[in-house]
């Protein structure tokens, strides 16, 4: 069986800017990993409703599971939400559970109208809770929306990701040549991958201060096959006499 | 006039399985900003050649440029250069200059067929250079292609950027204020921002350990309404008893 599949959207001027580099991509890969879920793209798109919309219709029949960072704020430029509603044709609406949570955090008098925007979600949203902050994120439909700040994302990440179906869970191993160019080991690796085809067989070029050599990876939903190719690659590395390690230098 | 628009895409397994963290798109979103162009999106597929075909279709129409990292090395996983070369309808062909450079690095017999394909490129493609590396990336119309390695990528998009056709450089300023909630600023940001149409005004959380707070960018290619909207921005946190601190906290 397939895999299910899952595109990241990640929406947010500050990343195309280079002023922020991505950290949640890794910790959402992770995680639908364990689950067996398989990130099969991330786009990276800027806080323009026009370019929101049109992501998201172009993504969201195309894979089955969509997430999203980012634009769940307060300020103008948190547009995430209503853009959503936008592109399913939904209205926005105030979700009464969420505005009670939030009400209760503020002093009296300072529940103002920027605040109260975090409790408007499409309508049939639910929430998605994390451990940091009061305000969450929402599904609605095969959509995911979490916050763009890496500590809430990733408790959002924590608490969701679990609660998807599961599926079969990726097997990865991997065995590091030090001192390895690719160009030694490419021909033996490429009849491996013409044995086992139906995994995912990678070489990587790696940099660690002095540390540098190759990453051989063996990735694939059936456990047994990833064991096999990985006992398969420790051998091409010994075959021209580099000592295989295996987990990150 | 518009400053010219680019799209990233990153070719790599390894980013999707959450291996390794992108580190490539903030170096060549700095340089970009300097020569005056705009990366206004960026995304990541595997190492599958329908799905570089498709991406490569799709977005070179949309963007004046189009940037790609990794799959150029040599291993049977690296097949962004004939992909890249089917989607242009292009044979791929012999580079001869970059054959013979490469030819010169390996001792007598070892120039074997995996490294030999490092010199083959879309018919008509010129070689990008770089100080760390012989194999260069490529350009052919209006993509450039280049290697994943980090190193190897910046060190190419420092050779490459400052020949592309130089526009308006991004100007940015930024207030930081420690402690301070975006939803305080939310109300007297968004008046700035109608104010200051064809800037782009952000709100950005951050948290560096222990210090929390808020950084508010003003961004756009008109150096004075940047420099005017960073003194209203500075009030707006002095407005609220907020210390304005500039740079990086």
């Amino acid at each position: 069986m397939a895999p299910q599949t899952a595109c990241f959207i990640v929406i947010g001027n500050e990343i195309l800017s280079g002023r922020t580099q991505d950290a949640n991509t890794v910790v959402l890969a992770h995680a639908l990993n364990c689950q067996g879920i398989k990130l099969e793209e991330t786009r990276t798109i800027p806080d323009i409703r026009e370019r929101i919309i049109s992501t998201l219709n172009e993504c969201r029949t195309r894979f089955d599971f969509i997430f999203t960072s980012g634009g769940i704020g307060p300020t103008h430029d948190d547009i995430t939400s209503s853009s959503i509603a936008d592109a399913l044709g939904l209205p926005l609406t105030c979700h009464e559970e969420t505005f009670t949570l939030l009400e209760k955090c503020f002093e009296p008098g300072s529940f103002n109208k920027a605040r109260q925007r975090m409790a408007w979600f499409p309508q049939g949203a639910e929430p998605i809770k994390s451990d940091i902050s009061v305000a969450p994120g929402f599904s609605i439909k095969n959509i995911y929306v979490m916050a763009g700040v890496p500590s809430i994302f990733h408790s959002m990440v924590n608490w969701l990701v679990p609660r998807l179906p599961k599926g079969k869970p990726l097997q990865s191993l991997s065995w590091y040549g030090f001192n390895v160019y690719e160009s030694s080991i490419a021909e033996p690796l490429t009849k491996l991958q013409e044995e086992y085809p139906t995994l995912d067989l990678g070489s990587y070029p790696f940099e660690k201060g002095e540390k540098k050599g190759v990453a051989l990876v063996a990735k694939g939903y059936d456990a047994q096959s990833v064991q096999e190719a990985g006992k398969r690659i420790k051998l091409i590395l010994q075959n021209i006499k580099a000592t295989p390690f295996e987990g990150d230098p």
